[in-house]
């Protein structure tokens, strides 16, 4: 196996500093890169070890080309109603330096700019039986891995559903079989920005004892968690 | 943050060596490692980072001993049906030294020593629309995350469907509200053997280019990996 000797970070650190990476460089994935990022997503666990996971990626030529046009158009639309809905410019979105505008800025490039994501894979979901709501342990696993292998060899992506408007198109151009789940679309590149700590709600709201909604005494965020409310920010 | 320091092996590398677990030693995990390996698992991503996933963590005490005692009775019955429906003692099931029959010794193990798992993890999913197949990309990261974490700290655990035999009494006993989908059962300990390299497909059956079924060049297992077929043995 080629992996020692490419790790620059920790796992347990790799995955606590793992953020969304929406912004990317020009620069193509070399073959081996995408080769050792994809090795690493499907060493994922599914259930019974089947591996009904599946990865398009498309990367340039003509049909990756007309992959990320055809989602980067649905993305607008998304993004143009949710910006709206969310109240994105409203309240605090109306401060150059909120939380709130810096992620909206992020948003309208990364579907402004959609096309010239380096990589785009489009992970899928091999049926096998009627749909069920754990079928997504056999397939998001693997979506977590690639993430994370990602960080490890020095690029950033972030999972999305911008495939769910145009799934259609999607189909026919890349001949994706009726039995295939589209599970997610994830981008990857070299970031423009850097990895780092994430913001989540607190760990006693998320963690759980022998009852729901009651947090172990040990349920508590090491030294210098950030916080988030969750979710879109509502009207403030 | 307390993340650095801990780290004993590479992300790239961890990602790749973490296996299923599902033998423990009887040692019990302490709260700083519960914290943790939760908190890493609370980092990962979600839609609209609304973060719906919720973790039931059950270690010992009288709630906990019935949980396990409840999910390891389901455990059983399932794998019984199991272990004869797929064959598991016939064929090469018969050679005692064949992958078909350590898997079933493992299985036979882990489910009639359930009770002792030193640490039983039940993540929920809380949803806040109607159920979807992407509901999962909410509550599965996490769910790997916790793994690797895990494998970082020392730990090994799977993921299991186990719980779903005897929702009705696990969601009595922890008081789990309508709106929460128990999306796994994970169990985690200390690991009698050792993490290493996984088995799966060859790498040209999962990834594909710009058409579903073609693998592009790259799409090549790196020297030294190991192969399985996929899913359950057959009769074989």
């Amino acid at each position: 196996m080629e992996s020692t000797g490419r790790d620059t970070v920790g796992l347990y650190e790799g995955i606590l500093s793992t953020r969304a990476i929406r912004r990317y460089t020009d620069e193509a994935a070399p073959d081996e890169d995408l080769r050792d990022m994809l090795f690493a997503a499907t060493r994922a666990p599914s259930g019974s070890n089947r591996q009904p996971f599946r990865f398009l990626v498309l990367t340039s030529g003509p049909v990756a080309q007309e992959a990320k046009r055809l989602i980067g158009t649905g993305a607008r639309r998304f993004w143009e109603a949710k910006r709206a809905a969310d109240g994105y410019d409203r309240g605090s979105g109306q401060m150059e330096d909120s939380p709130k505008s810096r992620l909206a800025r992020t948003m309208q490039h990364y579907v402004d700019d959609f096309e010239r994501v380096p990589v785009l894979v489009l992970p899928c979901y091999l049926g096998y039986r009627a749909p069920a709501p754990s079928d997504g342990a056999s397939v998001y696993p693997a979506c977590q891995n690639l993430l994370l292998a990602a960080r490890a060899l020095g690029y950033g992506g972030v999972l999305t559903g911008w495939h769910q408007s145009v799934e259609t198109d999607l189909r026919a151009l890349l001949a994706i079989p009726d039995q295939a789940v589209i599970s997610a679309t994830i981008t990857l590149g070299r970031p423009v920005g850097h990895h780092g700590p994430v913001r989540r709600r607190p760990l006693p709201e998320l963690v759980y004892g022998e009852r729901w909604g009651e947090a172990p005494a040990w349920a508590v965020d090491p030294p210098g968690a950030g916080h988030t409310a969750a979710g879109p920010p509502g009207g403030t």
